[in-house]
């Protein structure tokens, strides 16, 4: 390449999962001969997740964040910047990062490009699922979702009602890849393990289901035999295991599946749907299926000195066959070869193609056991699995005192019990959806309230009790809004509201809604007016 | 007490500090010979916060769930309910909880009642403070100060506005009692510590300052000498102390204080107001200075069968001057004395006054140093101090596990250096307050933006730069909006807003905005003739 300014050669990597941390590594390695090129590294937070063990984080079996490793730590050499990209210009070879504390656009000039952005949840086009279904693909997914565990539990061990109580604890996953299988594995142990803490819920009150939509758990990533393994096992701790079935959409209130079966739930996971990044989406590149199409030295074709790798990729496979898999062992090699053919770039020389043979798949199934299968010939199950499972991981994650924290962590797991803590962290979003299934009830006559809703889409009926008979006194349409007595400082709810059609509401908190109408005052006089219509016509 | 009804009385204990779960300890302790009585303790979190700790989570000296116990582990013969307490009804000794996963209200009827709701952080009536003072109260807030210290040292490291860079790299603590000291000790550790990674941090570039009313910090907690030892201590560490100065008020940009002095800083740290619980404080009983009058047998007067202790609790000092300080180890006692007057009502015998002379006191002064003095007679500082108080605070942290733990991360953190990981776990508020002094700027022109402003309060000025010359376009006042122009996805701010007096706004993220608007036609209709007129008069 010839760089018409004297500056060293830039190279900047977006994305610090494993392909854009092991690239930015192998830079740095080669920058130890000689100092001639720059390296940043953008990603939007300041550690590296070591996705394989992300479930533990369910079941507490390594703290919160031994997970992840500072990238700033990892890569002394690079330059870190924690903030999201906004935009990207391929001509000008320009870079449009986030704002940080001052709203400033912050620009980035490459000279080599590295995409390595991976892949990201997006449940857009599913009914029901952005609203209700919880994600599990970084650190605050995982840690939400054991908070949320937690607090069903302190919910249910309360709880009087038998059917809400049954909702409560009945967890449902969908996908039966390894990531779900995982999970599923993690959260049966703990919520199985925990529940034995609180008074009155017994093990048969709990239901996790897994849904899978193939004739078998794994059948992608292992054996037959292996996979039958897994779900024998998974059975056996009481785990209900649905085939050839799909989540079809998901309420407040339950996950519905393809099979138009209905079950109530409030924790409903899903790691099914990878989207490409949205940055990939709007970018004019060679793509195919989301993913930035490369050649064999994983260049990006048509486009001079950018790169792609892991996920984000669409590699050719090197044994002839597809493609290479979005699996860490891959992304870590992808990294490694994109680096030091950028090196090459810089220095001259000769490119080299990319050549990888996995070398195995190993899952964990929880409680010591795991599945495992290597170089095609070798296959583990059980305690073998797990234990070949556990070195291999803490030997592969980076850094010295990330391996004393893990090691002692999963020493302690063996004596320890599981902690119980639920973290509140984050405060509730101010404006949010939902969505309802007909028949189910967005609100119920006596309930405590301090939202208000507006029907965006379907149907509902207000149901009023007097001296225990039910009338239906009106119907709600798109566009109107319901619940407003919350904001008279009326705390318990006048009636029911049921719906009639699948119903999509956007719920505004009390608080927010009132600074909003108080401060504007053309707006606080068009409310004023629809609520006097309202009051005058409920009396 | 004469029982109407046949049932087992129910003692309930409201929260989950010292007092609180010591009174329960004790009460499952009396439990144990005679099965006849309940209890119930009603906490908003599942867990019970070892609070002399909490500082340390800010330099991650401790795992961030090793502060704190889970209370179900501590208690197992207590039904905790992790709810907010709604109202309560003296007359009909009735508790009303705040909504679960359904919002139905939960009622719960108590025979004893035991107060141990200790106290608030509130900011309110301080200008400014609400918007942009940091408490310091519970694990939430320690884990957001941390977080946020890693999120200004990320941004300081990239940021080439030197002015900007400065407030970023400065933190405020208000405050010299010992919270404060903690507070700012801990953090000044952890920022040059960690500052050690960024490149291009400097140690002169960070100023930790810190405010105190008084003439020397720690004046109502140690001797002079102690006192002193820790100023001399701190001020070697870097901090700059500031005696009778006050915090005055916060805006976005700076922490102002009495003395008219005005500090850029984006970390403001207050552990300075302490108020009663909202739930006292609107309770109809003998109150003082918001806490409830108790006398010496832990009953609070007037009111049968209801007890106080704790913080929220004026217990007469058993020396006979004034009363009992609001720390952990009156709270132990005083939960204890008020559990075993409880068992005496109920089961028939003498009451025993509360007795108890505090064996002394101590304050980490962070990295390896503290201050301490015990049974009036000797007074500590330095190493001996510190090793003192980890052993002490070790030895009464409850639980083995949690002990084996601690101690574990302490002797890990002698080894390993410190993390840096920032999690970001909640999303930001929909609708927020700001506030900005006369001269500061809510944006710039030029600025990246996506949020909506409404001016609550004072006068601000629309600025446009055009080929470096600066015109004042328009005046804003109470009730107009501004930065309407993201939602017409204009991704960079048009002109500066710059405030003329002290000034409140409203900021609504453009999605929920929008999300309102789209959805409520009235209010579309509304905002559509404004945004008309706005645009016809700025063009």
């Amino acid at each position: 390449m010839n760089l018409a300014n004297s500056h060293k050669p830039r190279v900047v990597i977006l994305g610090g999962g494993f392909a854009g941390v092991y690239a930015a590594m192998e830079l740095e390695s080669q920058l130890a001969n000689r100092d001639d090129f720059e390296i940043t590294l953008v990603n939007k937070e300041n550690y590296f997740v070591f996705q394989p063990m992300l479930p533990e984080v369910i079941s507490g079996s390594i703290g919160i964040l031994d997970t992840v490793s500072p990238i700033r730590r990892l890569l002394p050499k690079t330059r870190l910047i924690v903030r999201d990209v906004e935009a990207l210009d391929l001509q000008q070879k320009n870079i449009t990062l986030s704002q940080g504390f001052r709203p400033r656009p912050y620009s980035l000039q490459y000279d080599y490009l590295v995409f390595a952005l991976g892949n990201v949840t997006d449940f857009r086009g599913m009914v029901g699922l952005p609203e209700h279904a919880l994600p599990f693909k970084n650190l605050a997914d995982a840690i939400f979702l054991r908070n949320h565990v937690i607090h069903v539990l302190e919910e249910a061990g309360i709880e009087s009602d038998p059917e809400l109580r049954q909702q409560l604890l009945t967890f449902v996953i969908a996908g039966g890849g390894f990531s779900g299988v995982e999970v599923c594995a993690e959260l049966n142990d703990f919520v199985r393990h925990a529940a034995k803490l609180y008074r009155g819920i017994e093990q048969t009150d709990i239901r996790v289901v897994l849904l899978h939509s193939s004739e078998r758990i794994l059948d992608r990533e292992v054996s037959k035999e292996l996979g039958l393994y897994a779900e024998e096992l998974l059975y056996k701790r009481g785990v209900e295991i649905r085939l050839k079935t799909r989540l079809r959409s998901a309420s407040s209130d339950a996950a519905i599946l393809t099979t138009d079966e209905r079950i109530p739930t409030k924790t409903l996971v899903s790691t099914v749907p990878s989207s490409p990044h949205p940055l990939i989406d709007g970018l004019d590149i060679p793509k195919d299926k989301g993913k930035i199409k490369c050649n064999g030295f994983l260049e990006v074709e048509s486009l001079d000195g950018v790169w792609a790798v892991g996920d984000c990729a669409l590699i050719p496979n090197p044994s002839g066959e597809g493609f290479c898999p979005p699996t860490a062992q891959y992304a870590i090699r992808e990294g490694t070869t994109a680096a030091r053919n950028i090196v090459v770039s810089v220095r001259g020389g000769q490119k080299k193609q990319f050549q990888f043979k996995g070398l195995g798949k190993m899952g964990s199934l929880g409680y010591r056991s795991a599945v495992a299968e290597l170089f095609d010939y070798f296959r583990f199950s059980g305690f073998l699995a797990w234990f070949l499972w556990r070195t291999i991981y803490l030997w592969k994650l980076p850094g010295l005192d990330r391996k004393i924290k893990v090691g002692l962590a999963w020493a302690l797991d063996l004596l320890i019990p599981p902690e119980l803590v639920q973290l509140k962290l984050g405060t509730a979003q101010g404006v949010a959806q939902a969505h309802f299934e007909p028949g189910e009830v967005v609100f119920r006559q006596g309930d405590l309230g301090d939202s208000l809703y507006i029907l965006l889409r379907g149907e509902a009926e207000v149901v009023r009790e007097d001296h225990g008979e039910q009338k239906v006194i009106a119907h709600l349409q798109p566009g109107e809004f319901f619940g407003e007595m919350a904001l008279l400082n009326q705390k318990t709810r006048w009636a029911t509201i049921r719906c009639i059609k699948p119903t999509d509401v956007l719920t505004v908190k009390k608080g927010d809604f009132t600074a909003l109408v108080a401060n504007l005052p053309d707006m606080r006089q068009t409310f004023e007016n629809v609520m006097a219509k309202r009051m005058g016509k409920n009396k």
